[in-house]
């Protein structure tokens, strides 16, 4: 590792924390309102995280299956994110901002003006979670009877993704000469039409935003599938990833960043970043106590729940017997591997199944102190499986707050992460070009 | 006038002030960044205003005809309304924050759930102005090869505000209890789907936002036409609307407040709000002064500009003579009218044509001390012309600033006006309910 490579780091706020229960614990945030967002932010801020990403889904997922589950999920209104986002530039001054936008429900034109908008209100540090979206719930509240096939939908966001990043730059960055005794605004010569005619979208342009502070703003994605790795490795400047193995991880890095040399790109263009939870304490036996405390404390109700929409309903198995053969249509088959795996591999009950992926939902888990914690992250920063890592808070904002206070400076000490934020932009913080 | 009527007032911000070439005046702003529309919000909300209202254009107008003009225009970029009013949501406490967003272009779902979200944000403080947009230019980055007919416009339109509002009743205001004790989160009961199928939208709901604190959002229109009417008698909180004398601001007011029966309003639900532009100095003869300077300042090659937007392309007239008559395909023509009046009944030459509408773009205009424009201000609102005004700034940040300094005590003195915010959002500010 020489000083130049540093780890990068994600908040991942999803929602009220990743433990479906969350909500319950003494002290946790029990409402996803403006105070507990900007709350959150100050925290990653103070970590000084590289930026704060908001998940988001384009319908209410009810958790109606079993039955007894209704009503007993947190999760399923939040606020807009990037009108949320908006709201926190003003309130925040080095943290990224990074908004998920799905291509298959919102028109590039529209993509491009936000974010160009949000990179200037935030002075440079807005960032797109490019998704293409996955539930048919989302579909009916657009008009469609169901989501299209997985191939059309990527095929549209790469569309989507040319067509947003060439309205970016329709206003070249000297553009506007403002001379205000000539009366000359701007120059003629530096706007550009895209006259686009694709196969999803025809778009004239120019973007009625000038050119974003970042020019381009920091491009998301988390493509697990080969489609969803060729599109990273081709537009993204971040991926997520599911991981929860070392040899996992490194196959997955190595994949993604073997496929981007086809697209002219170098492999240090491309930050690979794993989520993690991670379950910190003084000691390591604390540490597990603590989290097998919150792994029982798991809601029952939204545990079947959570397998339910994962992997198919088990509600009518024995809790505390063996996980069923998992059905084949499961609606998110690159990561039922996962699941399936996982379960079949630890030899799982339904109850412990649902305790085991219901937090971290199938992604790296660190629990015990903050070195052991920090082992964890440098092995895989260090081993060629993550160029930073997604950090996942179970318990909102406790587990943020543990995170930056015993995590960070833990890594810091290390020389593995920034002691101070170093540039202006999202995008400079990332050492990106 | 009853003490319980009070006069609204909103300011109007679209780009850098209504003055064509008014970013060229001394301590002008030159770009409409954040920092701008934060230094119009604090004016604005010093000034007790109801709320401040973002136009908006889904294309960069290019102004370039004639030629000339073509890089002259300080009003081809902006920030995008939405994300630009939850940046301002945390650095204002009063002031109610409206954005434009047209019906041809987005989706209800997204519109009902960034307005939701911009409303719980700022507490409910948000107003969405419903606009259908005119020009090809917006069309064009969406896919379309022109705009829909207008009464399609208008069709779709009117179905979007019902599923919009729709939407926004989703979730009753009690629907989430939070009881961390049972881990009951919301009741079931009191979640509501839509399953609405139209003839332009099919959305199943429910929203995934809570009920906006305002209930319903404030809806404002400027619908001119007796299609445009009708919408705003039925569906409106609040209509703005062009008039320049106040027989037809009254005619303008009844015809509206009339057609309202139909809906099982009441009148006193919608609020009239004509523009106004209005130029003030310690004495009448020094705003007339200003006034003319004013006009004389209208880069020429930008009023023809103007001209030909709204009027067609008269560059190859002389300009210091008559207007021609008027082509007849002109692109708004619901606001042709009084363009076409105003010249012929004063006998206008082109390029007092141009200075008359470059700046004030047809709206009342009220040169004078501030006791002069009040009384205008006052004979509107007591005569059955206004139920209050949207405040167009000339030049920004000066037109709002002398506005609040010498025009609102006036008002305030008359007992016309409020002399500090009455109650909690923005709904509530402008006595509806």
């Amino acid at each position: 590792m020489t000083s130049e490579r540093l780890m990068r780091l994600a908040a991942s706020v999803k929602g009220l924390g990743y433990h479906p229960s969350g909500w319950r614990y003494p002290g946790a945030a029990t409402t996803a309102d403006l105070g507990f967002y900007t709350q959150m932010a100050h925290l990653a801020e103070r970590g000084l995280f590289d930026l704060l990403f908001v998940p988001d889904r384009l319908a209410v997922a009810m958790y109606d299956s079993p039955p007894g589950a209704l009503g007993r999920s947190c999760a399923v209104t939040d606020l807009e994110p990037l009108t949320l986002l908006a709201a926190l530039a003003p309130v925040t001054r080095h943290l990224g901002l990074a908004a998920t936008v799905s291509t298959t429900f919102t028109e590039p034109y529209h993509i491009a003006r936000s974010f160009a908008s949000l990179d200037h209100i935030s002075a440079g540090r807005a960032a797109w979670n490019v998704v293409t979206s996955t539930l048919d719930e989302e579909a009916h509240n657009f008009g469609m009877k169901g989501m299209p096939a997985k191939a059309e939908r990527y095929a549209r966001a790469r569309e989507a993704v040319d067509v947003v990043t060439r309205l970016w730059k329709s206003w070249e960055a000297d553009a506007f000469v403002r001379d205000t005794s000539s009366g000359k605004y701007f120059d003629p010569d530096k706007v550009h039409y895209l006259d686009h005619q694709g196969q999803f979208f025809q778009v004239r342009g120019p973007l009625n935003v000038p050119r974003p502070p970042q020019g381009r703003p920091v491009i998301i994605q988390a493509g697990a599938s080969p489609g969803g790795r060729e599109l990273a490795a081709e537009t993204a400047d971040v991926v997520y990833t599911v991981q929860n193995t070392l040899e996992a991880a490194q196959a997955y890095y190595t994949d993604v960043k073997n496929r981007m040399a086809a697209y002219g790109r170098r492999p240090d263009e491309l930050l690979v970043m794993p989520g993690i939870l991670s379950v910190v304490a003084d000691t390591e036996a604390e540490a597990r106590a603590k989290y097998q405390a919150m792994q029982e404390n798991v809601d029952p109700m939204l545990g079947l729940a959570h397998l339910s929409l994962m992997v198919g309903d088990l509600s009518s198995y024995d809790l505390d017997g063996p996980v069923p053969p998992i059905p084949e249509d499961a609606r998110v088959p690159s990561r039922r591997r996962v699941w399936t795996n996982l379960a079949r591999e630890r030899g799982l009950t339904i109850r412990q199944f649902f305790q085991t992926i219901a937090i971290a939902n199938g992604h790296l888990e660190a629990v015990g102190t903050p070195g052991q914690i920090a082992d964890v992250m440098e092995e895989w920063f260090t081993e060629g499986a993550a160029d930073g890592f997604n950090v996942m808070s179970a318990v909102a904002p406790a587990s943020l707050d543990e995170f930056t206070r015993y995590v960070v400076p833990e890594l810091q000490r290390r020389g593995l992460f920034r002691t101070a934020y170093e540039r202006r932009t999202l995008r400079e913080n990332l050492g990106l070009n």
